[in-house]
């Protein structure tokens, strides 16, 4: 391949990617996907998966260059799919458009998909690339890979907390650790996930709502992890809609179902571990739901209980220029043995929001993409 | 003036600021002074005041410029001195040699000073100006102004901690928290202050030397707090020159004053405050030792007590992007009533050292330059 070809791929395929990115929020459980469609160095058409149910990347494209597809390359991020679904299959359709070359980011984990996209395309002659910007292509797609082959989503633990890592006095009291512009923020983050999770803790001391506000976004869907089903039927997270309740096997007898059931929530109940919902099952469940991706928002038992189970995936760290000195952790029932065994994560990104620092990092033990 | 004439007096002393920088850590207890010496556009000369004992900045470039200063435009960072020290005063020889305007970054805040310089200057018609780029001139000279101005260095804290706050494990196990990147780049700022000051139990615990490793530089005056004179006399940080051990009054009838004298130490007996060295007292006797700047690195009980006293100036924080849980907070000692009563600071650089966060900044309650 000549240099300039694997510079326009890149080009292109990073544009495909900036497209893809349009549907974050709106995709789940399906991919976020971009299509340009590009001859003679122009750009003839592009597309991307808007939501849920609506056309997949690749239609959209091809529908809107007609006639100018034939001979073009078609650069997508992640492998057309070969089956049906909501929508017919996505390979078939380019081979018919008598494209010339087609460049795909990432093969689809999905096993439906898995190398037969790019096999029906190559078996109609398409000069078919697969692995531009692959890493790219996977980090966008985290949410969604986790699902399909770690079947479980993609959790995100979101933190507020002081330079000392203090989320709250001693007495509770937490309103507000950070500065308005990182609570924008938090909000934004909210809209990019798919659900948004909470320790029953967190609703019966402060009865948060959980909707996105302050942005543009759809709500994500909330989620209450709740071993003893306390949550109040006319808790705040119960209206409008889309709330689950992750309850444990042995409050299934307490006769709470129907009055939670009626204000609104889906329960399921869950093994326990320790007296309490069992974090593995519960990730299974939400992945089972069509969950690509949860923000854990705390409060600290939650967040020290995913970090023990090692599920978490990402941390979105907002740290006020503040010291507290004796407060609450988020993560004071994490005990670690030396200092070879604390939890290391890598920082991948670093800045300001406000007056207070954004830090976003994964953690070492998150299994690869 | 002229737009041009302010872009060039900003330009130069700019210059003449980063020549002053190149003193840091060398001067104490004098300024950190540096002067360059422009003629129609042109630098004819340059100088800095090198080390404490060694010409003035003014003086140096003045005779690297020999003739070429007549009818010259002199910058310098800080008002040229009026009195007799160990060199003879600056602002005389520049009124003789005939240079014809004089740009001054800000008045010297020392009383001898303090004004005296520049009505030298004005008496022998030189055109005078001062104010230009005074922050960044303040700022460089921080140390300086905080001894001659409120009698006692400044205090820059400096920590290295986990994301959530601990400094070590619960059972005392601190080695390593960070990377050796950012353990190096303390090594920088131990070079760049006059002292670095410890509490007993760090010393009574790790037995630190405390020196300058790493990097080219002085070691720094090591200090103690050690309210009942615990320092062994074999301690690390007795070896070599320059220790001050700073103790409570109560402390010098236990007649281990000859044996830690013997050993090299300094030592001041000061009033307590709740059993323990008055800070207040120990910063001035640190100022009137001559000492512009001052590292504190901890343990938690010293850091506590220089935060909750409101004598730290600056904060020079290294965070490792890992977990502990349970352990040490650098903070532990400090309560805060209510959310309004955070220690608050302001981040004034945040930056990445191998793979840990570094970030510096300066508590809302220091004293303002």
């Amino acid at each position: 391949m000549s240099l300039k070809q694997r510079r326009d791929d890149e080009y292109y395929m990073r544009r495909a990617i900036s497209l893809a990115r349009r549907g974050t929020g709106q995709t789940s459980p399906n991919p976020l996907v971009g299509c340009v469609i590009v001859k003679e160095d122009t750009i003839v058409a592009e597309g991307y998966h808007r939501s849920y149910g609506m056309p997949h990347a690749e239609v959209e494209a091809l529908q809107r260059a007609g006639d100018g597809a034939k001979g073009a390359t078609v650069y997508v991020n992640l492998e057309p799919c070969a089956h049906f679904g909501k929508t017919p299959p996505c390979a078939p359709q380019l081979a018919r458009s008598k494209v010339s070359r087609v460049v795909i980011g990432m093969v689809d984990p999905n096993a439906v998909v898995n190398g037969k996209g790019v096999e029906i395309l190559r078996s109609n002659q398409l000069i078919t690339e697969t692995g531009v910007l692959e890493d790219e292509c996977k980090w966008v797609n985290r949410g969604f890979i986790r699902r399909v082959r770690d079947q479980r989503p993609w959790f995100t633990l979101k933190s507020a907390s002081t330079i000392d890592g203090q989320i709250a006095l001693p007495n509770g009291e937490s309103q507000w650790i950070t500065s308005e512009e990182s609570r924008n923020k938090a909000h934004l983050l909210r809209a990019e996930h798919d659900g948004i999770m909470v320790g029953v803790g967190t609703v019966l001391r402060d009865d948060p709502s959980l909707t996105v506000r302050h942005t543009v976004g759809r709500s994500p869907i909330r989620i209450v992890v709740d071993t003893m089903l306390r949550t109040p039927a006319d808790a705040a997270i119960l209206r409008g809609d889309g709330a689950i309740i992750l309850a444990g096997i042995s409050a299934q007898k307490m006769g709470k179902h129907d009055q939670l059931s009626k204000a609104g929530a889906e329960i399921y109940y869950l093994p326990e571990k320790n007296n309490r919902v069992d974090l593995r099952s519960a990730a299974i469940i939400l992945g089972e739901r069509g969950l690509n991706s949860v923000l854990v928002e705390g409060g600290a038992t939650l967040a020290s209980a995913f970090i023990q189970e090692k599920l978490i995936d990402g941390l979105s760290l907002f740290i006020a220029p503040t010291i507290m000195g004796q407060g609450i952790s988020l993560f004071k029932e994490i005990v670690v043995p030396s200092l070879d065994k604390l939890i290391r994560f890598r920082v991948l990104n670093m800045s300001r929001t406000g007056r207070d620092i954004w830090i976003e990092g994964v953690p070492e033990c998150s299994p690869d993409l």
